[in-house]
C-alpha cells in the first residue's frame, strides 16, 4: 500500500455484517482501531496489556467510505502517524483489498495524548515522537 | 437539544464499554446509525422491515468526540437533515447528556440515496425532499 | 413476565442485526449481559462505575433461541438468581416480546464470585445473599 | 487440537475487550460463528455470499468459558459437526490459545436446518450429511 510502512490484516468477520450483507459502517472504526492498537506496539508506544498507560485518546475521526466489504475479503489496513503536534497527533489510514487492490476506506484520526491515570490531557511524549519519526521518516515538530 | 426537532434515546450497554471504561469510540457510529435508522421510520422514508428498500448508503461521516460516555448515562441523540442535494443528503447529528445537557459527540454523515436491488446510487426521490423539508422547515433544492 | 420479579427494557439496534435480518445469536448475550448488569446495580451489589469491583464472573452460559428478534421490537428481558451457592450464583433469564408475551430466548448463566483486585474467585458475600434473597424471596444457602 | 479437524485462527481485536480488560462474554459467540461459517465454506455447505442459501439457523447454544482470552492472544477455535440429525446438527467447538494450548472455551451448538427464503425448517439436506460423514468421518444417521 504506497505511503504506508505499516500494514494490519483484517480478519472480517460474519459478525462484523449488517442486513446489507457487507461490514457495518461502525465496523470499519473497528478495523482502523486495530490497526492503530497494533502499530502502536509494533513502534512499542504501548506494551498491550496496561491499559491505563494506553496514552492515546480520540478526539476526531473522518472516514470516507469507498466500497462496500464482504466477507472473505482480504482486508489490508494501512496507518501511519502524518503529524505530531504537542499535544496530539494525526493517523491516517486506508483499508484496502489485498488482493485487488481496490480503495475500501480512507480517514484520519485526530488523537490526543492522554494520561488515563490522571485523566488529563498531556504533552507528547519525547520518546514517542522520536520513535514516531524515526519509523515514519517524518521530523517531529515540537 | 437546541437546533434538532428529532431526538432518539440511546440506551448505553456495558456491551458498548472498552478497557478505557467508556463507550468506544466504533460504539458513537452505531448510536448515531440508530438515531438515522429510526429518524428515518419516524418521517417515513423507511418501513423498518424491507432492508433492500433502506433507500440510503454512507458514503462519508464525522465524528468529534467532546466528552466520555459511561454506563447509566442518559443519552440523547438529535438527528437532523441539513442538506439535500441531488443524490444524496448530509446528516448532521449531535449526542447529549439528557439530564446535564452536556454535550458528548456532534458530527455530520454524507449519506448517498441508493438503490440496493439495483445495488446503483439513485437520485433523491422527491416524496423524500417533501417529507423531509416539510419536517426540518428547510428548502428541499433540487 | 411471570416468574421475574425484575425486567429490563431492551432498545433493539439496527446495529445488532445481521444478513438474516434479525438479531445475531451474539447479541443476545450483550442483551443479556445488559439485564445482569442493571440487576445487579438494582439490588446494589454493584455501584455502576469500578470495574474492579464488579463482583462476578461469567463461567458458562446457555442459550435457547425460541424466535428471531426483530427491529423496533419490544423486546423485554427478565433476570432472576435462581440458586446461591458457596462460591456461584446461577442466573436465570427469558427474554419476551413485551406487546405480545411471545417468549423470544431463555437460559442461564453460572456466574461465580470474583474478585477482580485480587483475581481470584472469592465465596459469596454475605450482603449479596441477603439483598438478594430478600429480593427473589428465596432461601439463602451457604 | 485433539479431535478437530478443522481449526479456524480468530483475530482478536481491542473491540471485542470490556471493562476488565479481556474479551466480552458475548464475543466469545462470535468467534464461534466466524468458526462455524468459515467450517460451512470449507465443505461447501455454502458459498459465502447469498446469506438466504445459509442453511441452518442456530436453535441453542452454550458455552464454558475455561480462561480469559487476552488482546494479542494466538486463538484457534476447532469445530466439529458431531451429530447429524433428522432436521438438526449438533455443532461442538472449543477455544484455545494456539501457543500453550491452554483450554480457553468449550462448548454446543444446536443448528436446525432452515430455507431463510420459505422461513421454515427443513431436513438436513442428503449432500450435507455425506459432506460431513466424510469430512469428520463419522456415519451420518438419518
Amino acid at each position: 500500500m504506497p505511503g504506508y510502512r505499516f500494514i494490519c490484516p483484517i480478519q472480517v468477520r460474519y459478525g462484523d455484517l449488517d442486513p446489507q450483507g457487507h461490514v457495518n459502517n461502525a465496523g470499519i472504526l473497528t478495523y482502523i482501531e486495530q490497526a492503530r492498537i497494533t502499530y502502536l506496539q509494533k513502534l512499542e508506544l504501548w506494551n498491550g496489556t496496561s491499559f491505563l498507560d494506553l496514552g492515546l485518546i480520540v478526539a476526531d475521526v473522518h472516514v470516507s467510505y469507498l466500497a462496500p466489504i464482504y466477507l472473505n475479503q482480504n482486508v489490508q489496513a494501512g496507518m501511519r502517524v502524518s503529524r505530531i503536534g504537542n499535544k496530539s497527533l494525526i493517523f491516517e489510514y486506508a483499508l484496502e483489498d489485498g488482493a485487488t487492490h481496490t480503495p475500501l476506506a480512507k480517514g484520519e484520526a485526530l488523537m490526543v495524548a492522554y494520561d488515563y491515570h490522571q485523566k488529563t490531557s498531556i504533552g507528547v511524549p519525547e520518546d514517542w515522537r522520536e520513535k514516531i519519526a524515526r519509523f515514519e521518516g517524518i521530523v517531529a515538530h515540537s
